[in-house]
């Protein structure tokens, strides 16, 4: 009798799972996920700013699994687990599992600001970066039409809360998109500029990476007109203004929020079981604490058995592949009667895309800035993208809009609610 | 005084005649649209069917305009025209003009019937496309995980309404999703073919073309295993079944409703000048009836001067696109105090794709059919595509999924609401 590994969640960690366990004997997998493709979420960002089109970074579920025979894939989105019962519900059904992992990692952390839900953009998903991108356009659209200065001035200020790496590359391009886009396509907007703000509660940009960086990423912002506010935090948003800590106030149509995530909420769980921010307690083997079965890998976790990282390790692409990785071997392992590996990740280091022709990484090998970082990052992400096929549209896209300043993917073509989240409403 | 042009509708008709006024002087252009971009209506048959991306057939309007100091792009949907004080009322506000250019076309015709408006899926725009794509893959989907073999069987029924081209087409490429790309990625559908109905009420497909082609799409698709239905019209569409004229029912999810269309409703002109489905009657010179300074082309006109046509043109591109480049010359010759010059349709054939390396033309220099054909289809469709990088993409996509008979689009990613009209909700 195949044991049936259910995995929620299609991510870097679900992913990498899945496909690890291809052939693999003895187990029959299903993957679950709310969306039909896989996406790169590294590049969201270009989505928002209509530099890259949804179809570069997104690839179906279902062609990345033909041929490989123990896979399934299955639409829905993740509602609760009967741990005893060993069933998982979903808005497309009820699986059985021998083995759940869950890896349907974060979303977008309001930290209980009603209005800032309920008026900002987040940018976690394809949706959301489609969503950014209309709204960009609409505005732009809108203050071509007003005859109100102080109405038009509202449309074309955009504000990025969250000054992490999205926060950091979304308002440099939107820097490149007033310099080089508005002057082009918008006559009418020639003389009014657009204002792009950076705002973080921390004292420096890129909170995570090392000074060398942060220094980098604040520079160059600066340079490029981007008014950053640092040791500040947004504290509201409602009637076209945005609302800082130390009291100024913006006018603004868009505030997007890159502020934080919280991991997805689990239904069923034990509730040792569910630790800070929603993560999931897991132990060396990424098995969910008080359950058997149960596991987790990628950002929903919490491992805190990495000697390195008794604090949990940070909730980044890397750890959930390797995560990934290794929980198939594991599974191929403990299916075989043979004991599992305890989990240690391999720093392979982080970078950052600050503007054209600048990015900062930092690697085993180094520290790398400017157009170097920026060339490494281009490789770097582009090896991971699924497809050989994507992966020459990414390229070509790319060489044509850097190099040409112009992308034709200005496009309002309006997203809607998540697949999953429809069907349910149906 | 310049003199302000504005026209409504940036399809083949408005973009023609806004392009051939690049540079005119004394004119100043506004070209109004519910979209910011141009799309090319022929290919939105290969978005529904998942086959290329819309960014590979959309073209922003002020990328376009890019330089063109005297056109200007103004995002609105028409509501009406006040011919007396010569202003046109849009979604986006109101504008005065000295000429008023009426370019939006037609919309798709339910004739009435409230269950088809409301069940149906059309086929006019690239919402439209996507929101099939959805459907098609969602329902794709849910075949997957019923195990009640009716509810399947109506999930994986497909029934087009409507015999021309973008029902061929449509018919044609749904047949071979469901032979090669419904065998590879949907393994749990292996031995459930998905059923494909094209239904027309008149007795042959391809009514406007000749006996040939007709002939020649009838035995393609009747060997691609397409069930046709001609001499008999749809009669309604509700809980999941159609119904046709001769009392057969077909258990359905899906209708795509390509059965024919109307032109969209123009408030305030002179009842004299509305014929005819809504067409608007137009001198030689496309001046509407009763008017003095408001024009029409494309499907949305109604000419019977010209004597080859004395029930006026068939709706076809090539006609708008004629008039959109005449029109463009009178206006010259009428700002600089000259004769305009009648209209007179320039027949340059018509075409259809088939399936995969099979299509009809019937060109001024003969009738092609077959690969040929196809190929023929493939450069004349690539020709009119807006910028020199857009037609790379396509050509490379294009040849990349016929080959490989499995594109990388089948993206469940939702479409909403025009962009004006979601506007108008704002």
């Amino acid at each position: 009798m195949k044991k049936r590994i259910v995995i929620i969640g299609g991510g870097f960690g679900g992913m990498n799972l899945a496909r690890n366990l291809a052939g693999a004997e003895g187990m029959e997998v299903v993957l679950v996920d709310r969306n039909n493709y896989n996406y790169f979420p590294p590049l969201i960002y270009q989505v928002a700013s209509s530099f890259i089109a949804p179809s570069n970074i997104s690839y179906p579920f279902r062609k990345m699994f033909q041929g490989k025979d123990n896979i399934r894939f299955y639409l829905g989105s993740f509602r609760s687990v009967d741990v005893d019962r060993r069933i998982v519900h979903t808005s497309g059904g009820s699986l059985d599992y021998d083995y759940l992992v869950l890896a349907q990692g974060t979303q977008t952390n309001y930290f209980g600001l009603q209005s800032i839900r309920e008026n900002a953009l987040p940018l976690k998903n394809i949706d959301d970066a489609l969503k950014i991108r209309n709204t960009i356009l609409r505005h732009m659209e809108q203050a071509c039409r007003t005859d109100d200065a102080v109405e038009r001035r509202k449309l074309m200020t955009f504000v990025i809360a969250g000054g992490g790496p999205t926060g950091v590359e979304l308002s440099g391009m939107l820097s490149e998109m007033n310099r080089y886009i508005r002057t082009k396509d918008y006559p009418e907007l020639r003389d009014d500029p657009m204002h792009i703000y950076l705002v973080d509660a921390a004292h420096t940009l890129l909170g995570t990476m090392r000074r060398k960086s942060q220094e980098e990423a604040l520079a160059a912002l600066s340079d490029l007109g981007v008014n950053i506010r640092l040791s500040v935090a947004v504290k509201d948003f409602k009637e076209d203004t945005v609302y800082l800590s130390d009291d100024e106030q913006i006018a603004a149509k868009t505030l997007v929020w890159v502020s934080g995530v919280i991991a997805n909420e689990v239904r069923g769980l034990p509730q040792e079981a569910v630790v800070r921010n929603r993560r999931i307690a897991v132990n060396e083997f990424n098995r969910v604490k008080g359950t058997s079965d149960v596991f987790a890998i990628g950002d929903i976790c919490y491992q805190d058995t990495d000697a390195a990282f008794p604090n949990g390790h940070p909730q980044m692409a890397q750890v959930a592949i390797q995560q990934g990785i290794l929980l198939a071997k594991n599974f191929r392992k403990m299916i075989n009667g043979k004991s599992p590996v305890p989990f240690h990740y391999k720093d392979k280091g982080s970078m950052a895309i600050i503007s054209k022709y600048k990015a900062v990484a930092e690697l085993p090998v180094g520290f790398f800035r400017g157009f170097i970082a920026w060339w490494l990052w281009l490789v770097i992400h582009i090896l991971p993208i699924a497809s050989f096929k994507n992966k020459i549209k990414l390229v070509f896209t790319w060489l044509w809009n850097f190099i040409s300043n112009d992308p034709t993917l200005r496009l309002i073509i309006n997203p809607q609610k998540s697949t999953a989240e429809k069907k349910d409403s149906q």
